[in-house]
């Protein structure tokens, strides 16, 4: 017996536009970058080096080189583009992606006060040579956050501008952005969002089980999730595809 | 000095009854494998591959190789089970553990709806040619559970009908089957069950320090406890023998 | 672009005396050590084993060897000299630091009752040999703590017994010692004890990223501190360096 027995939900494969599965790596090494790509490569379409991460760890090069070989993509994580902009040096910043042949990189505000015209041009001048993944929300978790339409008329925006997916903000912790410091879901941000973007078009950050049953149950096996543990992608893909208690129901009996 | 000169627990062998520590894996690749082998093969008497991991983990079989070369056996998750059942597929799934030789498996009904006669009758069927650990209590962490008075006799009639050890449910998180939501333990249950059924009998799902702490104050050092986190079973294995501050003084001085 | 490039921090470089960086070991193996080492060695003063696990983990001379071939020194945690001192068996505790070439070790009352006299002698005793960090606090959370004056006046009385720092108690989860459960930072303890102690003289444990926060944005990037997971000594440095979301805006722009 193999998986294929089983009547499973239908799944993308690379390079996929939807059913996106994006890893934070914060502190990996080489050996677990192995074990990752080892047990997870078919699934994790790309990993991101969490905020600033990528300028103190001193093997970025060689994971990228690792992953890029099994076919995974990197991307920098916003905080990174956010330290370069306000220090003024957004060209050496434009120059390590290049150094690296980094491909895919965010552009956020979810620390500093970017207008918005700023945002949308750094969005567009950036989509001329990368990937951009244009992220919305704050990460401060007291903040007030902006009204759902807001929220979903700013990232229409920002994918106009020339982003290639719209990222919904939800920290590595899951308590920011649309999710409430408890952890609860904004579920009328959610919708409201979704009345007005494609679902392929946003990545949702959803480093919880919870968050992701939750995404999967309303959106399907090949919801794009974002902000995933290296060590959380096996379990993830089991509740894509009903293989565990959360979705099981969901998708398989009755 | 070695931990020999402390007058400590004594603690059972391989290949154990009781004192068992089930470890539960739903992501290690290789080298994470080794490393859990390396350090704690003496203390892990089996590794669960956790619900349907088993069908996406692309080196199942190169982990059951590594593991039984260690003295370590290898299960099946309940959930693999279910969802086996749902489908229609338990030959099938019967030859999934035939041809990767595995010897231990869980039946469970913690998420679908299972007539008690068929659990028995799967129990008993399985044992013939398997070790069955028969699974008892809900994953919803929102279901009403059944009377304490249920639970043990249940679980006593599973073990009657050939499951090798009763598991209380725990989940991977502590929040459901005989935790609330909030992660207490349910006492008073533990108690009904252990006045119906001998101690060696039961695996006590117990993935938090807090649960095993109690589990071993209460029933000591040579308690079963399962769903054991990898880099968790250094730390049981201390609090077992009253290396760790929540144990000493159940084991040492005064 | 290399970090250099942004204007960041200074931080100390090794041998620290400040700026210090413990990380908490319970579990690793010998891929484990090297992923740290390989990503991490910069930032690491020194890896504590916790509490008895350098009894039950079988790699412990392998690990010093590899951590010390990095310049990273390492330490046993107070609760091994706890139970030892409890066992009447601190000759042969000594012997094990000898043997093993450990330098660093801890001295702590966290779960036994220990007579002031006989803590101060044993700091004494032992600083002849070694560096000897005294911890402070309680290692159950329901205990009443200490008033903050006499925190600070034990802890100085500790440093001038011999102590090379005096640790102020978070255990591995921040929720003790000068936490309380719910994890809320005791601030005016903390107040106290800078009032009397020299911050450089004083090892904050803070498991938790809040809590290293408050203490990076308190005393600044090259605060002490301690029980930092594996996983975490990256991120740590982000935070100290102004790279995360957290810190931000106290190192960068404005």
């Amino acid at each position: 017996m193999n998986k294929h027995m089983f009547d499973l939900p239908e799944r993308t494969v690379k390079p996929r536009t939807s059913g996106l599965t994006m890893v934070i790596d914060s502190f990996m090494g080489t050996r677990g970058t192995e074990d990752l790509i080892e047990t997870a490569s078919e699934w994790v379409d790309y990993v991101k080096f969490g905020w600033g991460t990528a300028l103190v760890n001193p093997i970025v090069k060689k994971k990228i080189k690792m992953l890029r070989d099994h076919d995974i993509e990197v991307c920098l994580g916003g905080t990174f583009y956010e330290v370069a902009h306000v220090n003024g040096k957004l060209a050496e910043y434009e120059e390590f992606l290049n150094e690296n042949d980094i491909k895919l990189m965010e552009i956020s505000d979810g620390t500093i006060d970017l207008p918005r015209d700023t945002k949308l041009e750094h969005i567009a001048h950036f989509a001329k040579n990368f990937k951009v993944l244009s992220e919305y929300g704050s990460k401060d978790s007291q903040a007030e956050i902006k009204a759902p339409r807001i929220w979903a008329e700013h990232m229409r925006e920002e994918l106009d501008a020339g982003a290639w997916k719209a990222i919904a903000e939800g920290r590595e912790s899951g308590t920011a952005g649309m999710y409430r410091q408890s952890s609860e879901l904004r579920t009328g941000l959610v919708d409201e969002i979704t009345e007005t973007i494609s679902t392929d078009d946003i990545l949702w950050e959803a480093p919880k089980k919870q968050h992701q049953t939750w995404f999967i149950q309303k959106y399907g096996a090949n919801v794009n999730l974002g902000n995933i543990n290296p060590k959380d992608v096996i379990p993830l893909e089991t509740l894509r595809l009903g293989l565990r208690s959360d979705t099981l129901l969901n998708f398989h009996g009755n």
